[in-house]
């Protein structure tokens, strides 16, 4: 059988085709798809949808023909082939996003992506009206990637139970409230899959593509009532390949391999290595993959390993993640705004911007949450909804800056925030001794001081935080000149201060917290 | 010769001795007087004062007769002995400061030290009426320890040529402001002492003394530009010892290797080994001994450190670095409130307030600083006068509490600090989980949570800085019962929550940064 059929760049293109439904096809039943073009080839897995229903989901990466040939272990399925052409990408279609300039980000297309993350960890496991609250609240706010777990949640704040399980129930536990980490007295098939908690997965993700974020998925966790953090190494295997077939043509995917990967006692080490290449081999589009801390950082030099996905409250120790492991920062968790009574869940919203922009200035980027107590406590970190914090609109204005700035991203200029440090008397001998001093020092430290972020020659931002100065040096290029504002994080203004700053030219403002300054280049 | 005479304990005895004043005396007489009381032996140095006139200051350190015996390479002053009847100490002479309980500090006669510093380089290179002004501003404030140097510092902010210098003038620069690091158009006898330098300096520290602040004495910095910091060994040593002949018989004294020892290209690392070895073994009375960093920490494990004179921005560290080095931490700079460019000048009050609990409730002792421009920039951190902050009153108010609190001090709690940070239903499995990867993390870090101090069932203060829970779980003892009381450290209000309140016990109250929370056994 052939089939020729039409298709967008960075589009889905699924082939649909009937087969057996005896036995368990799940488990039984082998389909794959290679789509070739010129000298490219993508091996595409296909998956069982239930009531005999196969598909095949493509994402093409080119524009052109492609051919495609599929081979299955079941005959009805086998030897299947076709042509797909392909044109230009529909307005908004950009493709994965993928590492660029070894620290920043871009869709596939080129374009640039700035990773401005929240978190609501279960949200896709609420009511459909819940749900489509956090879409409409996501559809306004600055957020660029939301981190989410496949499979449902349970903790403080997270007692309902989910409206769907990825696997069938064999036995329903006798209270809807099983003893933690204790599911005895329930039983899932975890030899097949339940379609529906996929397709409602799915439809959620093209939900979150469709106003621009990104899905950063959760594929383990610990917090779990289920037993699904304890299935064996071939059941999380088969999971992870039948998610991979089904989602892997969503352009808007990245795979978190776990939240808290050191809090599962469950798994070893030499699992999380294991999921990194499942999900390396399934996934024909190379996906973003990351492996998100509680305590112990996942060895990020790891080579499937795409970009440092860190919890750590201080996100500018991402100037020294970004030396140690040579890849984008993401700080997926630095606590979250909030009033609960859990330490990393009650920051103020002034804390939180202060570590974004600390993350930013910094070279790295910052995610955010919220854990505000409210009436039947729906906060957002755990099941999204209703934004309420004071961050949000300091965030967007954050992003607005960002987008204004180097389209190549904000890298850190140690250098030149070690020497503005140093303004103030000190002979030059000394300077060299303090050079010295900060390159032996026992530990590497984040060295005190206005930290700094930007493109050399063009765009410098400072970012004094918790610092107040009345007066700053510019610190600028000998014979450049730039013009400075005043930036305050909390007020959100921008306001200009001086145009044509020279080398060494003092610049005088308000003593305030929060305030960063802004030199861009002029002439 | 012998001289009978009375004195009280912690007091100062003094020997005037008339002896030869031609050549170089103070080169060239040694003068040394072993003061014996039953089986205590010390040996105290005397020194020339000038004009033929030396002098051997003691401070008794126990009741009762001791006897002495001079020795001296001049006959005139050889051979001298006598008794000193030594009574109770007088109101007020509590005797030099020790270490106490590992990582505290106690007077000698037992009473309890609490070590809260503030800084004021060159104070005592200023006018009488400036220098009387900072001991007013100090009278009325709630620092117990002053660093300040021995030396005039050359720094902007301090500009202003001193009234007196250690050594004689042979060749005065061409103009008051010589270039910075380079003394060649002045020149000083490095062997010989200018006794009225040290008079006022001994003056300055008993002025002190009377108004119950240590002076954490500087010896050598970097901020110099009259070729101080650039004597030969032997010139070093020599300054050294007549120093502490002059002054050791002063209680309120620490030594302070250094302000910045690691800023100083002309000494080396065996320098600071032996500045400690002759500061020891020249002070029969072992006052304190620390070597603070600008980058790189000293060796605080060094035999002769007593205690942790340490330059950082985060205090809340002191948890871990009373673990690294076993002794008292002191952080003696983790910058100054102000708004002033250098970047470790302009933190603001809040957060100067905030650094003083976060290292308190880390077992540790911070130290303040100020630098506000003000017009003629009398800056209190460089030449002391009036302070303007609004740190200082806010930590009076954290003194008061820290004299509230226990008798042995605060030292930090951190499987209790864990043990809240794992509220919210965490299982037992994950627990150890938790607590497994924590001590297992690749760098040792101090874990984000709710930060707390005290002494085991008795006395519980959780500092929340950042973080503004709106409520909290009471993770005292089982069995035990506490009075709750938050606090505002910014505020400076005390608020009792409940009485009584056992383990698990929720205590609920406004979200907001910067509180603090004390339980108190009631029962």
């Amino acid at each position: 059988m052939t089939t020729n059929a039409n298709a967008s760049l960075w589009g889905q293109f699924e082939i649909v085709l009937d087969g057996p439904s005896e036995g368990n096809p799940f488990r039984d039943v082998t389909l794959a798809a290679r789509f070739e073009h010129g000298a490219t080839s993508l091996v595409v897995p296909g998956f069982y949808d239930g009531d005999g229903v196969y598909r095949i989901r493509f994402m093409p990466t080119l524009e052109g023909d492609w051919h495609y040939a599929i081979t299955s272990n079941a005959p009805s399925l086998d030897g299947v082939s076709g042509t797909v052409s392909v044109g230009p990408a529909k307005p908004g279609d950009r493709g994965p996003v993928r590492v660029s300039d070894q620290f920043h980000f871009r869709y596939a297309d080129g374009s640039r992506f700035i990773n401005i993350g929240t978190t609501a960890y279960a949200w896709n496991h609420q009511s459909g009206a819940m749900e489509e609250e956090t879409l409409a609240s996501l559809a306004s706010a600055p957020f660029t990637k939301i981190r989410m777990c496949v499979f449902p949640k349970h903790y403080r704040y997270n007692e309902n139970e989910p409206e769907f399980y990825p696997f069938p129930v064999v036995t329903k536990g006798s209270s809807a409230w099983p003893g933690q980490g204790d599911a005895s007295d329930w039983e899932f098939d975890f030899d097949r899959f339940e379609p529906e908690f996929f397709r409602h997965l799915e439809q959620r993700i093209a939900d979150l593509g469709r106003i621009g974020v990104e899905a950063d998925l959760i594929l383990f966790h610990p917090y779990d009532r289920w037993g699904f953090s304890r299935m064996s190494a071939e059941q999380d295997d088969s999971y992870l390949r039948y998610l991979i077939a089904r989602l892997a043509a969503l352009p808007n995917i990245w795979w978190s391999m776990a939240n808290e990967y050191d809090l599962m006692p469950s798994k070893n080490p030499a699992d999380w290595d294991r999921f990194l290449a499942v999900v390396a081999e399934a996934d024909p589009y190379d996906h973003l993959r990351g492996v998100h801390n509680c305590f112990a950082f996942y060895d990020h030099t790891h080579d499937l390993v795409t970009h440092c996905s860190i919890q750590r409250p201080n996100p500018f120790e991402s100037v020294l993640w970004r030396e140690r492991y040579g890849k984008p920062i993401s700080v997926d968790e630095c606590c979250y705004e909030g009033d609960i009574g859990e330490p990393w869940g009650n920051i103020s919203g002034q804390e939180m911007v202060h570590r974004f922009w600390a993350g930013t200035v910094a070279g790295g980027y910052v995610t955010h949450g919220e854990t505000f107590h409210n009436p039947g406590d729906a906060i957002w970190w755990a099941k999204g909804g209703t934004l309420r914090g004071e961050s949000v609109e300091r965030i967007a204005f954050l992003r607005k800056i960002m987008e204004q700035g180097p389209e190549r991203g904000l890298d850190p200029h140690p250098t030149l925030t070690r020497r503005i440090m140093l303004a103030g008397g000190m002979d030059a001998v000394n300077m060299d001794v303090f050079r010295k001093a900060s390159e032996e020092a026992e530990e590497p430290r984040v060295l005190t001081g206005f930290h700094m972020a930007g493109q050399p020659h063009e765009y410098y931002l400072y970012y004094f935080g918790q610092n107040q100065p009345g007066e700053v040096f510019a610190d600028v290029p000998a014979g450049e000149h730039y013009d400075a504002t005043l930036i305050d994080t909390w007020e959100m203004t921008e306001t200009p201060l001086a145009s044509g700053v020279a080398r060494g030219q003092a610049l005088k403002f308000a003593a305030k917290p929060y305030q960063a300054l802004l030199l861009k280049r002029a002439g």
